[in-house]
């Protein structure tokens, strides 16, 4: 497993320094700082390569980061937000596991947003977040919002930027998991989520003989106001799709706008039971030499949902029928091989790269030949459910020998695609003029997904390229049999690959992550005016904005609090209910400094809020147990931090 | 807000490294990997010092840290364990809230360990950690276990350094908050708890009016069963303690071995009121110059303890009543000047170093001195609980000068102190030699605890310092109203500190840390034999350890599955239940391969489990819900992870 073999440089630092012209007198050993150089590359046994990759990315202080990585955690429900090329975690964000730090979970709005977006009965406390998506204007990121799913429990999120929270859940009720998620079309006008696992879409039983019959699988189309920051549930829609394992998606843009590509596999409808004789589904789904790519024509899929009649309305979501979309031209198939995983749109639209787990090629599809081959209706058959396929061969351009386990793909900008192989545990570099392999970089190890700076836009930035490793092995100190993941940097800007940093992520499990230029960015500092609710930007009507009007209100069982935080105290900081009592807590903080933040905690009642300058928030609960309670400011906001507590105490009668 | 002012350097890179023999001939510009360094440092606007920093901290693909941090995480409940110098993160460990990417809180034995440790009727999702503390042979770090407290809930857990797990948490009953903990005696016979917000110790009821009787403090002395790996409440005992608000501990060593250190604030037992006409807390408890720091003979109150009729068992928990450590003398008080917070033993155990929020000195303590001032019972009166209090000046062997905002000093093992200084936003170092003032670096911003390797052992090791600073501000690239803490490394092995990296952590707000050499924290690679149950490290009588035996075995509504994970299907994969039966799931991961970690999760039904190698563990559940719910792998494990994966089927009846 050698870690070097990719990185070929007769750097010699120390020349080039000279060059830099900081070469002064020595004046032997010794020096100010009682630092040697010289010794310390030997103590660190850091090479020529080495001191590049450090002077690459290391970032001083108070200097900051030119790209930001917005990464999904896998099952950890969050999302991470990395500086490039330092590759320091700046952000974890809640989105579908409360998170006591951030109070995400913990105050009544993102409480009632968790629970509402969780199935009747069944609290869900986490989330598989896979695929991130940055907001897009005409093609490109424009850095207003992030889009990320739960594949677990098909749930799609709204992050907003402006403060990196969490403001929407939706669950569309008809899919069970949801890995085609999320992604945007060209203006965000929807986020595309597409299902996996198939089931009955009415969330009814259906035994597994009738698998064929009552399993279906779904790809909703979430409308986004972007004035109000919301998919609308009431003007999105679905369309049925067949009872296939739908994987990954990727939107049309440029001659392919308007269209989506969804890929698949077990095009067997093998569904395991091995203790009934039956493959594995490892195996059942790997029978066929090719797939099917789902090619829909997205905006007349819209058209025809707008149309009475032409949808069905399952779990409270318009869903076109199968029977519908081969009517009226809204799915078609192209075989694909084998075992496909990534989809991926070149930057001009003009191209679909389709990686297959179990072939070594990269298949370059045409979106021009695909375009002809359906406005002229040449099919190759159809599919058991009436879907017309096209001719594999008429729809490519050629295929791409790459190596061992090609999964997905993103571009440069600069003419190359760069291709993650998990088995190889590499990145091929290859030339999409003449779909010829350049170059290719070990990676440690068993790499998903990889991530190059608008690497799935329009206008990719290159430089940068994130390898997502899925183990780590011996990269780092080991920390237990649970260990992190690696991201990799990689310099892709010379003609050669060079790693440049290994990073671990010691929380979650990231799959997909989008790497945006920083300024693109534009968080604000703080809420403002004070006594603003982050879940809407508005004035929250209970906010406090002025100590004086803090105060203590009962209204026969329910007792409101209208509580002000300020360094440092809180008013009122005594607090005395009767047991039984709905205490009603409505928190401002008024600060309107940079990283004045406040935390707000009551022992024993699971409570923990944390208030950024400005912000309003409520928490509401039963005093249901009788004490002394003491509360307080959970981040250290002051020298005289200790002292920002009080008492809630709950009189027994 | 300079950020370079704290270094002085003169190096020259370019000279150094020519003297570290690296120039070579020079070909002009251009070299084989397309870099050029000069322009690199432009580019990059590097400065020489930067450079040195980079070559200090950078560390190379599949080269570990010498070093590791163990942090609290402060609100976001868990521990965060660092490489340094490269400061990266190495892994999250769930504590006391749960973390589904562990699958920390979803299991049953986690899921009960964290119900347990709640008060009845409110299940506790978060904590509020601060205070780590591995666990030490002879004063110093072993690497076997750590420690940490959550002040919130006045709990302590145990996390084993096997694996990385927590094990183990325990509430004492009688504490509501704990800000004094972990601290561990020299060999770990007892982990200590000191008690902060003073309230009734029964946990019953009584209004403000009568804090100075019916409220009280504590300190719990968990005896620690190393063998067992665990806190053995029945061996434990806890000390009555007046309404004052304690605050930070340390323990004895060598010189002072057998004592440990509490100190405190408020006693001028202000509680708030402020709509009342009372002061705030910040100036109700600022009135007295000087506070007390108690003083405990650890060793003879755990012998008081044993003997019976010497202590009153209040909520389960052994306690020595407040006149009973006056008639054995277990507890004695010496003023500490002013608004003390941190209590810190020199590594030799013969000085104690207090902080005074609002002094500006360190003031340095002679445990001689304290010593025979209690043995000869030199006492300059009493407190109004009858705490005998040693004359101040006869207790002391001086104070040091340092600056605006003491808070906590840690050693480096080669005579100095290093002391934080919060309103300054720097770190002073002063020599215990002679109690001067030698150097100070600033920091970014607002600096709370700082660690030095092992600098509260009695090995400190030195070389690193972390400032562990609660704003940012400026440092990195803006994330919203709520922003990361700082971590600054710090060199601190030459004549000057220096400023080597900043590192953000985006998620929880940390305390305070302990950095340990690497090679003493031995974790395993793997559960073994396979089967191994985490929470015992005893093999699971549930787990299945051959896939043949992997069985669905019906008891009335009682359903047990036993469940085998390995690359890439999980059986069985078809699993058929009635509504209304409670599911046992019994899961084993069969695989002996570092890193071969499978997840498990089941669609809509709250669950996912992190497998490692080796392990098994249960979940239950009941079935309440009809329909057709997906389950899969949720580590990507292999090309084929996505079809690792069944379906559960509830039948409507």
């Amino acid at each position: 497993m050698s870690t070097r073999s990719g990185i070929g440089t007769g750097i010699r630092v120390a020349a080039l320094l000279v060059l830099a012209g900081l070469l002064v007198s020595c004046s032997g050993a010794g020096n100010k700082s009682g630092t040697d150089i010289a010794a310390l590359m030997k103590e660190r046994k850091l090479t020529d390569q080495d001191v590049v990759a450090a002077l690459k990315t290391y970032t001083p202080t108070g200097r900051t980061d030119p790209y930001v990585m917005f990464s999904s955690g896998g099952h950890s429900g969050q999302v991470i937000v990395i500086g490039v090329p330092s590759m320091r975690i700046l952000k974890y964000i809640g989105v579908f596991t409360p998170e006591p730090w951030q109070g995400y979970g913990f105050d009544n709005g993102t409480k009632a947003m968790l629970a509402n977006s969780s199935p009747k009965g069944h609290e869900l406390t986490w989330g598989d977040t896979h695929h991130p998506a940055l907001s897009e204007t005409e093609g490109d990121y424009d850095g207003q919002y992030l889009f990320v799913n739960d594949k677990a429990n098909a749930r799609i999120a709204v992050v907003n930027l402006q403060d990196l929270v969490t403001t929407q859940i939706v669950h569309s009720g008809i899919l069970k998991s949801d890995h085609g998620g999320a992604f945007v079309t060209p203006n965000t006008d929807y986020v595309i989520e597409g299902g996996q696992y198939p089931a009955p879409l009415d969330g009814s039983y259906a035994p597994l003989d009738q698998y064929d019959e009552k399993y279906r699988s779904a790809v909703v189309f979430w409308k986004f106001d972007r004035a109000a920051g919301r998919l609308d549930p009431s003007r999105s829609f679905a369309m049925e799709l067949p009872p296939y394992m739908q994987d990954l998606t990727d939107v049309g843009k440029l001659a392919s706008d308007g269209w989506c590509f969804i890929n698949s596999f077990d095009t067997e409808r093998s569904h395991g039971g091995i203790q009934q004789g039956q493959p594995p589904l490892e195996s059942g789904a790997s029978q066929n030499d090719m797939d099917y790519l789902h090619i829909i024509p997205w905006k007349k899929a819209a058209e025809v949902a707008a149309v009475s009649g032409n949808t069905r309305t399952i779990q409270g979501m318009r869903v076109i029928p199968l029977e519908v979309s081969l009517r009226e031209g809204l799915l078609y198939f192209v075989p694909e091989p084998k075992s496909p995983h990534g989809v991926d749109v070149t930057p001009d639209g003009a191209r679909l790269c389709i990686s297959g787990k179990l072939d070594t090629h990269e298949t370059v599809y045409s979106w021009a030949k695909i375009k002809s081959l359906i406005d002229a209706g040449k099919f190759d058959g159809k599919d058991p459910y009436g879907i017309p396929i096209l001719p594999f061969q008429d729809a490519i351009d050629g295929q791409v020998e790459l190596g061992l386990g090609p999964l997905h793909t993103q571009f440069d900008g600069h003419g190359y695609g760069y291709t993650s192989l998990f088995i190889e545990s590499k990145i091929a570099r290859w030339s999409l003029g003449d779909l010829k392999l350049v170059d290719k970089i070990p990676v440690h190890y068993n790499i998903g997904h990889l991530s190059i700076a608008g690497g799935d836009t329009e206008h990719p930035d290159g430089h940068y390229m994130v390898a997502m490793n899925k183990w780590s092995i011996d990269r780092f100190k080991n920390v237990g049999p649970l260990l992190p993941q690696n991201f990799q940097l990689i310099d892709i800007s010379g003609p050669t690959m060079q790693l440049l940093y290994d990073m671990p992520i010691g929380l979650g499990e990231p799959h997909y992550a989008q790497i945006i230029k920083a300024d693109k960015v534009k968080a604000i500092e703080m809420y403002t005016p004070v006594g603003t609710d982050p879940l809407t930007h508005q004035e929250d009507p209970s906010a406090t904005t002025d100590e004086k009007d803090a105060r203590i209100v009962r209204n026969g069982r329910i007792v409101d609090v209208y509580v002000t935080l300020v360094r440092s105290h809180l008013v009122p900081d005594n607090v005395t209910v009767r047991k039984g009592d709905t205490v009603r807590m409505h928190l401002t903080n008024l600060e309107q400094a940079q990283d004045a933040t406040h935390g707000f905690c009551i022992n024993d009642y699971d409570i923990n809020l944390s208030m950024e300058p400005g912000k309003s928030t409520d928490v509401t609960f039963v005093a249901d147990r009788a004490g002394v309670f003491p509360y307080y400011c959970t981040e250290f906001c002051s020298a005289l931090h200790l002292e920002m507590a009080g008492y809630l105490l709950v009189r027994p009668s």
